[in-house]
């Protein structure tokens, strides 16, 4: 069973959102083993390194990371390459359109995953993209950068997918991973009342 | 596909390992829908809740929680019903030998199921039960308290299980799973250098 571990190491220098340091995580050890044991103090925003984002995070009332089952961020995966593009739409799908399967996850390997996940200019989803990706009853997409969309006015990236069900997995580490079929993992924290949470994410070749 | 969600909830009320009050995590809403999207600050210890000790957290110069594969926390797995007892001991072991096959997780649902998390007797294995289970080329185990031992001069079930290259989970939710033999899934934040990591864990019946 071959596993890659598609997750993103938390750090206090790890890339941010656009770069931002008050989104760096605190990692301070806060016992030793001169003092018993080992023991650490973590943190972390839930937007920041491999995490999902529950509908409360771009919607109001909505349900919350604690609240969706687990067997929504569990199914059958397609990564798709899509390189040299600034953005992605609609029509680069449409070639991809065959492996929209429902109940399947889609993962996003773009340029992103060859450079600083700081970027502002990251590869991101349009809002047409969102719409035919809506429409196909995936069980939720996945991107490697750390934002699905570049703080588009309304968000409607994040809208449409979250409106739509769709689990949206971001930050997700996947320059190692070939374009092709796995079973896809991501365990996002149990955090109650969430809009989000860090995730630990891997994919099996199937 | 059943599945068992067996991670605790994480919340600043949740139960702490005997209760301590620094042991809390903190829940911050840092950025809301008006100022353009939810997004929460977590503050959490690495031993808090559902979460898996590294050798790191008990020896010196150990392997910290990032150094290790995926494949060591995704195993079959036995979950092993044992009431009544205030301390697991290897003769509580010793009529269930035949489950404690090499490369499985066994996992102990005990009294601490039933009862507040946050107490100071709570089911812990002892010094015997650990070299008993070290023996036996297991993959790990897990308990469904929030340690694996009550602070034991020396920590020896620590020591003994992680020097044996054994996966330590701690915190697993295991009241409605009954025993029986499930496929085990436990994902810890990939933390660099951490002694441990929260994790979301799930079972399968296979």
């Amino acid at each position: 069973m071959e596993i890659f571990d598609i997750s993103l190491e938390i750090a206090e220098d790890m890339p941010t959102y656009r770069g931002r340091k008050e989104k760096k995580p605190r990692i301070e050890r806060v016992r030793t083993l001169e003092e018993g044991a080992n023991e650490t103090r973590l943190t972390l925003e839930t937007h920041t390194g491999t995490h999902i984002d529950a509908p409360l995070h771009m919607l109001p009332l909505a349900t919350s990371i604690d609240q969706i089952p687990l067997s929504q961020f569990i199914g059958p995966a397609v990564v798709l390459e899509i390189r040299n593009r600034p953005a992605i739409n609609r029509e680069d799908l449409v070639p991809f359109e065959h492996f929209l399967l429902p109940g399947h996850f889609v993962l996003f390997k773009t340029d992103n995953s060859f450079t600083d996940l700081s970027r502002d200019d990251f590869v991101y989803l349009t809002e047409s993209a969102a719409t035919f990706l809506s429409q196909k009853s995936l069980k939720g997409i996945g991107v490697d950068a750390l934002g699905v969309e570049r703080n588009q006015p309304g968000h409607p990236t994040h809208r449409i997918l979250l409106e739509g069900g769709l689990v949206v997995v971001e930050g997700l580490f996947l320059r190692d991973v070939p374009q092709g079929l796995y079973f896809f993992v991501a365990l996002p924290l149990k955090i109650r009342g969430g809009d989000g949470a860090p995730a630990r994410a891997f994919l099996v070749r199937i």
